[in-house]
């Protein structure tokens, strides 16, 4: 393998997506629009941080690669299901993502609700399908996953955000709903590597538990600042979109100077909990920095 | 415990009505409005057809009634999450379940799209946290009730009947839809009572399978039959809503008559694989007739 991270990236979103592409049924099985729809969903050119932040915490941990596909791919499948269904017309009602039409766009409405749902128990199936690990371990996934992805979690986040449109929230509450609605797959993504690591340390688990929360949070104020900043053509998705639906968002709320603050100190915060892996922790504090300074 | 099956539905309805409640968030928690929708769904006196067939498959098989809570509240969750998804506007635009607004009604489109997502991980969860059970089995639990409602189970099932509206089908490609749509859950809430079960013969897992499989089938026959010869006020739901939406069914495409007999037939099917079982089939055979002879 190349030298740094960074160049490793590449084959990192290779391997994963070839994960993903064995994990999803073939377009040509019935009902193939589902499949179609399902596979347009996730197979769409996305970034792949979250199954990046699973191998480089895996790298971080001395955790085997082949034991890392598993929550990769299955935490990239909630992460899709939960845009299919945040595009919606009930819901943001996004025409554009990453570039290209939402799915209830390029298909219907009733197909993106459907493919959505199919992709979340793919997830499970995925996390409870990989070989070589212990079957308490892939319990520990998918409860890991599941709490992620429920109602005090990732959907929980997306309730309180809709409810916010309109309103103004303290600082705290506002990263509360960030730490929910994207903090907690960010946070399972590099979790899923503690629980794949042999003898990991009580303190290092707290470690590593404290620096997936802090970047959570600093990954939704960046997506939040680039959606004030940013370019349609650049972010893939309309910009202004939250001003437009009077989304409650650090920029929108705290002005974009006090946000980018604030994303550093998050940022600074997370690295520090990295110091107690050394070396080893390069990778995460790549992806950590990439976060807060990405252009998309 | 009184004497026969149907003596003790009282007890085992209010015994799964009991652990949904415990396993789903307080109202209070928050996100309230989504935990209030997310209960509201599930809390509705339904007739836990799903769970009593865990219980009745768990009788049958001698498996420990404390096993059985988890698959019960899981299967009768993600049936649940199903129900509230299907009443969507973009799916069959249903204002009635069970005698109730749908959920949409009752709150709005955004809440209830996501307090359908959050009963699908929370059904694994529930899966995962049950004790006295090996971590192997938990694992089989999830990947069988994963692969029930996903796109080649339910959601499929559910994506070839949207499909369907106004189309002729087959009577085998007819019966395949139901298999997946209502079938596949149906037949994992039998099948988890046999992957509880220590020591089972292949020919028993086989029985049983094929019990649940032809069960399965004949509930959604009979179901179709309640929305044309049903009354709205004692069927809970829009009655001759299949017809309005040009649903393909087993009565619109083949006649009542034929639609009566192939349920009869698949009854009967359903009852000879639980021969080899004697008496301790009687509460299955029991719940097969419920199923196919009830009025709501």
């Amino acid at each position: 393998m190349p030298e740094t991270f960074e160049q490793r990236i590449a084959t990192y979103t290779k391997r994963v997506d070839a994960c993903l592409d064995a994990a999803l049924p073939r377009p040509s099985t019935e009902p193939a629009r589902l499949h179609e729809a399902m596979r347009y969903a996730v197979l769409n050119g996305g970034k792949r941080v979250r199954p990046l932040l699973v191998y480089a915490a895996g790298e971080c941990l001395d955790v085997n690669t082949t034991l890392l596909d598993a929550p990769a791919v299955a935490i990239e499948l909630i992460h899709a299901f939960s845009l299919v269904h945040d595009d919606l017309p009930a819901m943001d009602d996004d025409d554009l993502r990453r570039g290209k039409p939402t799915v209830h766009v390029k298909y219907d409405e009733a197909t993106a609700i459907l493919a959505a749902d199919a992709l979340q128990p793919l997830a499970f199936s995925v996390l409870t399908n990989v070989g070589g690990v212990p079957a308490s371990v892939k319990n520990a996934l998918v409860q890991l996953v599941a709490s992620a992805c429920g109602s005090t979690g990732m959907t929980g986040g997306q309730s309180i955000d809709l409810a916010a449109e309109g309103n103004t929230l303290s600082e705290d509450a506002l990263e509360h709903m960030y730490a929910l609605k994207t903090g907690a797959l960010i946070h399972a993504a590099v979790v899923s590597a503690s629980l794949l690591s042999e003898d990991l340390s009580r303190a290092d688990t707290q470690a590593i538990d404290a620096f997936a929360s802090a970047i959570g949070v600093a990954f939704q104020i960046k997506d939040d600042i680039l959606d004030v900043e940013g370019e349609t053509h650049i972010i893939g998705k309309q910009a202004g979109a939250d001003q437009r639906l009077g989304k409650a968002t650090y920029p929108g709320l705290f002005g974009p100077d006090r946000a980018r603050q604030r994303c550093d100190e998050l940022l600074d915060s997370a690295l520090q909990h990295l110091d107690a892996f050394g070396r080893n922790a390069a990778p995460l504090a790549w992806l950590a920095r990439f976060i807060v300074e990405r252009g998309n």
